[in-house]
């Protein structure tokens, strides 16, 4: 149990690392920078933090805690690539969003125990993962994680040039 | 122990996807795609490649492994910006050096037991570890698994309008 528990809380210090620096980076977007594109005709810096945030969100019923806050965010940043809708959320909207997503993830992850981390997360059936056992929550903490390291790399490029 | 093997097991796979993927993207590369930059005035991919392998390379002494393969590409690949060097080393250096790399890691990575991956790492004092217990070898597994994909992230854009 002690043991489990440090591989736990390694986990989570990963990902509230890439998640302070994330923050420190889209939260410091102007209106104005906020529309840049990562390089030339690729996605702007909103999709990308639109997309982590929409992929955020579906942790919390991937991870057994509740229910979706922004499920309309995955027309605009999921199932779609960028400047192909209409309209798509504001900076404004996902800059709220995006705190509001984390936050509940945290609080979330305060209150699961060792043996909830090994437990199916919800996308797997059980028959599935009784083949499988890696097949739960805390591969999707290791995998998220990752994810917003990827895209993370990506706005980097976006922002080089600026100060 | 049961348990916390799991844990490993995790962390290893997911390291070990994200190997995959890069060496389906920088081994695919021909001579001329490996001098490319990942956007305009950016980094060439060979660059990245470098660093990644350099980086990994380090992971080898940091985690009682074995004596570093190539401290020689800390010139070329970490100490100094791309572009800065009047040689470094070639695209079939920097292949092989990779596959050498990754192939020791792994090896090392499957004679390491549950207790050793919470030893602290090389670069950190036993009086420093005694006041911060997660700075141990796992904690180097996530953190070289995120820098991963973080410069995989910069590199597929180097490759988005490839066939």
């Amino acid at each position: 149990m002690g043991n489990e528990s440090s591989y736990i809380a390694l986990g989570l210090k990963v990902w509230k690392t890439q998640i302070d620096r994330a923050d420190k980076l889209f939260g410091s977007l102007s209106s104005e920078e906020v529309l840049r594109e990562i390089a030339p005709g690729r996605n702007r810096l909103l999709y990308l933090w639109g997309h982590l945030t929409a992929t955020h969100d579906a942790m919390l019923p991937l991870l057994g805690l509740r229910d979706r806050l922004h499920p309309e965010f995955d027309v605009a940043f999921i199932a779609n690539p960028d400047k192909s809708q209409a309209t798509i959320p504001s900076h404004e909207q996902v800059h709220r969003a995006w705190n509001a997503v984390n936050g509940e993830l945290q609080k979330g992850f305060e209150r699961m125990s060792s043996s909830e981390w090994l437990q199916r997360h919800s996308a797997v059936s059980e028959e599935d993962f009784s083949k499988d056992a890696s097949r739960n929550r805390f591969s999707i903490l290791l995998s998220r994680t990752n994810h917003l390291s990827y895209h993370f790399g990506q706005a980097v490029l976006g922002l080089k040039d600026r100060a």
